[in-house]
C-alpha cells in the first residue's frame, strides 16, 4: 500500500519545466527533460525520476558540471548514422534530438545508429529505446557512467553500471522493455537495503582483498572511499558466469566511447585529481531497427507477443505467483499511478517546496493540505 | 599439459571437406562448414569443434533433420537488410552467405541487419561476428536453440541457451570477441563437471520443485527427462540479477524469431509429439555496424584497445594471476595450437577412423602411429 502523498502528473510536469527554465534551460528543452524524469516515475523506476531532479540535474547546473543550454555539434552524419558532441549540455536533450534523427533515418533506410560524446546523465535508457518502439521500431541503447564496476578477477572500480537496453514492439498494450544496468545492482539498491535495515546479498560487491561484503551501511561507506566495487551479472569469478556479465558491461563501455571517439572508464569520474568537480563527459550509443525492412511490423509484434505470453504461461516454481516479462512491472506501475500522480516521499516534498519558494512560483502542492 | 595427440589443421580440414561431400554437401559448402568447425577448435572452444562433426552434422544429415544441400530463399531484401529461409539446409552455409551480403551492405550504407528462418545449428556464433570484424566492422549476432532455459520464477525449459555475441575491432593482434550463451552454462559444461567427478555449482540449474541440484550426473539424467532446466546469468530469483540474464535470453529468443517470422521456444524441440525427429527450424539474426560511418575505424580500434588494456592492467584480487578480456583466452589457445594442430580425444579419434574406413578415404592420421 502506497502511503506517500501524490502530486498530479500535470502539476509536477509544469513545475519541473518552470524550475528547469529558472535554471537556464530553454523552454522546449525543459519540457523534454521533465518528461524523461517523469516517465521514470510513471514506470515506477523511482531511482531515476523526480528524486533526481535536484541532485543530479539542478545541483549540477549550479556547480557548473552540467550546462543548461545544450549546444549540439554534428561530428559526422550519413544517411544511416549520426555522431554528435553534446558539449556538456543536457544529455536528455542531446539524446532526444539523436533519436528523432535516427527514427527518421530508419524510416527511410531500415537501420540507423548514433553516438554522443561529452554528454551528461540521459535519464532512463529505456526512454530512448521507447521512442523507437512508439515509432514501430526496435530501439537499442546504452551509456557509460562513472567507474564503479570491477572486471572479473579484478577489485578496482573501472567501468560504469552500463545499461544495455532494448525495447521491442509487441501486439500487447505495452512493449518488451529491458532497461537495466549490466551490474547486478546499482548504488541505489544498496541504499534501499540500508534503509530497510537489510543485508546486501553476498557476491554483489567485491572488496579490495577480493572478498565480498554484506553489511549495507558498510558497503556504502567503503564505496565512497573507493574500497569496494560493484560486480557485473553473474557475480565473482567464472563459475557462475561472472565473466559473461563482465563482457556485457565491457561491450557497453566500448560502444559508448569508441563510436564517437570519446573518453571512458577513469576519465568519467567527474573529479579532478585535486578533488574538484569537472565535466562528466559521458558517452551514449543508440541503434534503431525497422521491422518493416524485415518481415513487417505486424509479424514482429505478433511473434514477440506470442513469446512473452508463452513465457508467462509456463510452469511456475512452487510459491511463485507469477512469471514476468521485461517491461510488465513498469506497465503495471503506470496502471496503478496514472490517475493518481507521482508519489512523493518526504525528502522530495521538501525539495519541491524549497524550489517553489526560492523562485516564488505559483504552485500549491496537494500535500501542503 | 595437453596429452591428446594432434591432427594437423590442413589434414583435418581436407578430411572434413571430403566427408561432408560424401554426405552430399557441395564442395564449396563443405569448405565453409569445415572452416567453421575448425575455427572453434582453433579458439579452444572444443564444445563446438570437430567433436560435433559427426553427432550434430553428419548424424543429422543421415536422420533427415539436416539437408546437405542448402537451398536459400530470399524472403526480403533492401539496401540494408536481408531475410532468408534456409529450408532446413546447413545453417553455417546460410549464415556465411548472410554475412557476405551484410558486410557488402554495410560497406555502402554503414549499417546492415539480417535474419534467417528454418535453419540448423550454425556453429560458434563468434564465427559470423568475426567475419564482420575482419572486414573492419562490428559484428553482432544471436540464435535460438531447443528449449532448455527457464524464465525467472519458472521451472520449465522454455528458451534456448541463446548466445548474444559481439566482435569488435581493436588495435591489438586479436579482436574483442564476446561469444557465449546467455544461460550460466550449457549442457556441455555440466558434462565436463561429470567427467571430472565434480559437483555443478548451486544455482545453475532449477528443478521442477523450484530448488537447485549440484550432482552433475543427476542433473544430466534429469535434464534428459525434462525435469530440470538451465538458468540465465544471474541465477535464480531476482536478488542476484537473475531477471537480467533472463531478459538477455528473451531478447535473443525474440530477435531470432520475430525479424524473420519464424518459430520459437517449444517449436524448436526437434521432436514430434510421438518422439520422432523433425526439423529444428532454428532462427538467427545478424547486425553489422561500420565504424567508418561513425568516427572512423582507427578511432574505434584505438579506443577499444585502450579500454581493454586498461581493464587488464587494473588491480587484481589477491591470488588472481590475470584479468582477461573477451577473446583473449581464445587467442592464446590459437597461439598454443597453430603449429601443432587440433588435439583429438579418444572418442573423436574413433569417429575419424570409422568415417575414413566407411568411405575408404586416403588418410592416415598421425595418432595411428
Amino acid at each position: 500500500m502506497e502511503t506517500r502523498p501524490y502530486v498530479p502528473w500535470d502539476m509536477m510536469n509544469a513545475f519541473m519545466i518552470d524550475v528547469f527554465q529558472k535554471y537556464g534551460v530553454p523552454a522546449g528543452d525543459a519540457a523534454i527533460c521533465a518528461d524523461v524524469l517523469l516517465e521514470s516515475d510513471r514506470r515506477g523506476i523511482e531511482s531515476h525520476g523526480c528524486n533526481r531532479f535536484k541532485p543530479i540535474y539542478l545541483d549540477r547546473i549550479k556547480n557548473g558540471t552540467l550546462l543548461p543550454v545544450t549546444k549540439l555539434d554534428i561530428l559526422k552524419e550519413t544517411p544511416t548514422t549520426l555522431v554528435m558532441d553534446a558539449n556538456n549540455g543536457m544529455g536528455m536533450v542531446a539524446s532526444y534530438r539523436m533519436m528523432e534523427a535516427l527514427i527518421d533515418k530508419a524510416k527511410t533506410f531500415g537501420m540507423a545508429g548514433g553516438a554522443i560524446c561529452n554528454s551528461t546523465h540521459f535519464g532512463i535508457a529505456g526512454y530512448w529505446t521507447t521512442m523507437a518502439e512508439k515509432a514501430g521500431m526496435i530501439g537499442v541503447c546504452g551509456t557509460n557512467a562513472r567507474p564503479s564496476v570491477a572486471p572479473t578477477w579484478g577489485v578496482e572500480p573501472m567501468m560504469g553500471t552500463n545499461p544495455l537496453t532494448f525495447t521491442m514492439p509487441t501486439d500487447e498494450d505495452f512493449p518488451f522493455n529491458f532497461d537495466c544496468a549490466t551490474s547486478i545492482v546499482q548504488n541505489g539498491k544498496i541504499e534501499f537495503y540500508e534503509r530497510m535495515g537489510e543485508p546486501t546479498p553476498a557476491g554483489l560487491v567485491v572488496t579490495r582483498d577480493g572478498g565480498t561484503m554484506t553489511d549495507s551501511g558498510e558497503i556504502l561507506r567503503e564505496m565512497r572511499r573507493g574500497n569496494c566495487a560493484l560486480l557485473s551479472i553473474g557475480g565473482p569469478g567464472e563459475a557462475t558466469g561472472g565473466y559473461k556479465g563482465y563482457g556485457f558491461t565491457t561491450i557497453v563501455e566500448i560502444l559508448s566511447a569508441a563510436l564517437a571517439g570519446g573518453p571512458f572508464m577513469k576519465e568519467l569520474s567527474g573529479r579532478n585529481p585535486d578533488g574538484s568537480n569537472r565535466f562528466y563527459r559521458l558517452g551514449h550509443f543508440f541503434f534503431v531497427i525497422n521491422p518493416d525492412f524485415f518481415m513487417g511490423l505486424d509479424v514482429f509484434q505478433k511473434t514477440c507477443g506470442d513469446i512473452l505470453r508463452g513465457l508467462r504461461a509456463s510452469e511456475k516454481a512452487p510459491g511463485a505467483a507469477r512469471i514476468y516479462t521485461a517491461g510488465e512491472k513498469e506497465w503495471e506501475a503506470w496502471q496503478e499511478r496514472r490517475d493518481k500522480g507521482v508519489p512523493v516521499g518526504e525528502s522530495i516534498r521538501k525539495e519541491l517546496v524549497a524550489l517553489r519558494d526560492e523562485f516564488d512560483l505559483d504552485y500549491r502542492f496537494p500535500f501542503e493540505g
